[in-house]
């Protein structure tokens, strides 16, 4: 029995579920600035190396495992691997593994990682279609729209309520990436948005287990199979997204229907991702970032006496661990985080390994760190001093860290960071041949340079 | 940015995902009544028959081309077809199948549909391993308590916030059977209902469109592959249910604990389906009971002058279309529902065909019913009176109609809506085989003879 009127609803929302098929049907290819379409490239180069860098992770091994119980057909490709297995399969597969460091790209607005649902579906689709490096650009910078103006539009109830958004919307943009790339017209793609918007996958219970990286790679397996059954006629409601029984209403109590429609098809989203310099969550990356660029003035770490570490209170709620035992633990440590950023000038993957973490010069140098809370810094910043033994102080300010949306990666350190993940997995030279054809990609015929440069 | 107080929780929630998984993991073979075993073999028997019954629709046509895109292997069939995809395919395909006429299976307490998530996921998997028929009907009474009591647990708030609660469920019951079916041990059977809890499908917006049918053959997919994942040593939180950041309190804000405990592994949930007689809303299926009995005592349409007919509310909110132009529209319709029963006695599929609805006889008969409201008879029931041009009255009230709980379908009438469903689409032949396969399963040495029997 249809029971319609126990929880109240908007019954007026304008139709934005046709509104975004509109857009990824009809945009004309390029249909923006250079600067949008550069960042397209950074997304999808990024997207690469963090795919490629835990290639070789547990969480990776697990789920081929689960595919190849289908014995699926060598369609496409898992990324660092080589591996072949169906379409469907290498979405959900290079999802998970382009997420599982969790240094994968940050559309902050919302706390969307864009690329792990949509590049993992379209890269997939694109390697068993043959379709050109310009459509899976364009694939890619629409499908990143629909997911970040859903994201947009629900955040912050929908994730505070326990959502993990990347996999919520993801399934949405991937479904719009796939049906751009299948050349669906409005009709079609407005079914494929219907279907996806039934599947909204992730729970923020998941952080610290290998279902997180499942949501973005669940969301690109199922926003490709939502392409896939509408371009074999399969139907869903035209207004599956905003109607009063539909997506976004069952899902979040505040849905800001404008924030679809708002300078759509001028204002791009993929223009706001950012891409982490460092393999810990982004409330560290201002300490960090200090660390480094005292490292850069000289300062040795044998020769500091203490450091004064002052923070905005949420972050050291978040990652306040002061003794951490392990790689996992030294992720939410913004003291080892500091260690790091001046012992080494960097806190990538190898940081956060268990050895690593339990240096002794590392705890030493940790324990140097007092770390105070005043809430007038802002959370993005971070104030520190290290005072040397010979009573210098050394103060450092970061109002905006690297990577962030003020104070970006540059090309150079996106492609530091792709060696840095890629080279143990796949050796120097594939990684030079994949940073080559990512860069390349919008004129590339297809996708197969990326492909082979980016397996062993 | 773990953002964890903006929306209150409860944080004090019993382990419900363990408990759940310990149920699975280690509750004997056939631990239950007679009464329960033969409940799980009615419900296998008439799943079979709904999948069969919609093997040519244009719904299981459309979902079969999608997964022929990922060339699959053949490792299961599609019901009513003879197709084999592979098991995660076939999986999604027989959840479609059968739902596609809303002719399944009814958990009234939560009106979830339990076999299409379960059964699907169950009977794909057990025909690619070559389980017994012993360890599928110990999977589906299994998977479907699981997938009831957390619909019990939830319902009505979730399914009246928009959730289609069968499939909202519906992955968790299927990943339960699936598990079941593996044999994985509690701690195996934890993580894959931990993963399942990342993939709740559906929203009521999708009723009408095919992607209703979708949710219990997505969640079918989604189940049987989170069982996967997890023998494969993929990980989730093992709180992953009932959490404050988990899958309960993420997508309902009414979450009895109690359900899930409450005579668990004494009383289970299969022993409360039941099996629509009709093809329609079950809140016609009183009316349709009193007509066929007016015509088992003789009343003949051309007899009647009018017909009274007295219901609450509620059913002619949801099936008040007088004039239906279609067999969708006679879906809807109460007076056409009358019409058909005591016309030819049956409101099966057929006579919820366009031409059918059309008949001009059938035109005539409904418009001599006369619908008046009288909320002092319960939803279930209908007080109907022929008055007959001789002036006769004969009434008949219908308390309990048949398919209900109190009134349930006989073994012969679930056999007689199995041909009615089967024959047309694979003979007698073999419906008469896949019936008797589907009485034995649970002594079957494999699911060959319900394969064999359940295609053309």
């Amino acid at each position: 029995m249809a029971r319609n009127t126990k929880v109240p609803a908007d019954h007026n929302a304008p139709p934005v579920t046709r509104t975004l098929a509109k857009l990824v049907a009809t945009h004309p290819s390029k249909g923006w600035s250079a600067a949008v379409e550069k960042e397209a490239h950074r997304t999808f180069l990024n997207w690469v190396g963090c795919a490629i860098g835990a290639a070789q992770h547990e969480s990776v091994a697990a789920a081929l495992g689960a595919v190849n119980m289908l014995k699926p057909s060598a369609q496409s490709t898992v990324l660092g691997r080589g591996d072949k297995v169906d379409m469907a399969g290498a979405a959900l597969i290079n999802g998970i593994s382009s997420h599982t460091f969790d240094f994968d790209d940050t559309h902050l607005k919302t706390i969307i990682h864009p690329a792990g649902p949509v590049a993992s579906a379209v890269l997939a689709l694109a390697e068993t279609t043959g379709a050109s490096g310009r459509q899976v650009i364009d694939a890619l910078v629409l499908g990143i729209d629909v997911s970040c103006r859903v994201g947009n539009m629900m955040y912050p109830e929908h994730y505070d309520r326990g959502w993990h958004i990347t996999g919520s919307t993801g399934t949405l943009g991937a479904a719009a990436g796939c049906a751009r790339l299948l050349g669906l017209d409005e009709a079609t793609t407005l079914m494929a948005l219907g279907i996806a918007a039934s599947q909204p996958i992730g729970m923020r219970e998941q952080f610290g287990t290998m279902t997180k990286p499942f949501h973005p790679g669940g969301a690109a397996r199922a926003g490709l199979m939502s392409a896939l059954l509408a371009k074999n006629g399969f139907t869903a409601s035209p207004k599956a997204i905003e109607a009063a029984r539909g997506m976004a209403q069952t899902i979040s109590t505040k849905n800001d229907w404008n924030e679809i429609t708002d300078e759509l098809g001028q204002r791009f989203e993929i223009s706001f991702n950012t891409y982490k310099p460092f393999a810990c969550g982004i409330v560290i990356h201002p300490t960090i970032d200090a660390a480094t660029q005292l490292r850069a003035k000289g300062v040795k770490p044998e020769d500091v006496e203490r450091v004064e570490l002052k923070v905005h209170s949420l972050v050291l709620e978040l990652t306040g661990k002061k003794e951490p035992k392990d790689g996992l633990e030294g992720k939410f440590s913004v003291y080892h985080g500091f260690a790091a950023g001046l012992m080494v000038g960097r806190a990538g993957e190898h940081e956060y390994d268990d050895a690593f973490v339990n240096r002794p010069d590392m705890v030493a140098l940790r324990r140097k760190v007092v770390a105070t809370v005043d809430d007038s810094i802002d959370e993005a910043a971070a104030d520190v001093v290290a005072v040397m033994k010979d009573g210098r102080r050394e103060p450092v300010f970061v109002k905006n860290a690297i990577g962030s949306l003020e104070n970006p990666l540059t090309d150079a350190m996106l492609e530091a960071k792709f060696r840095d993940m890629g080279e143990p997995v796949i050796g120097k030279a594939k990684v030079d041949a994949a940073i080559a054809a990512c860069w390349k990609l919008g004129e590339a015929k297809d996708v197969s340079a990326v492909i082979a440069g980016a397996k062993p």
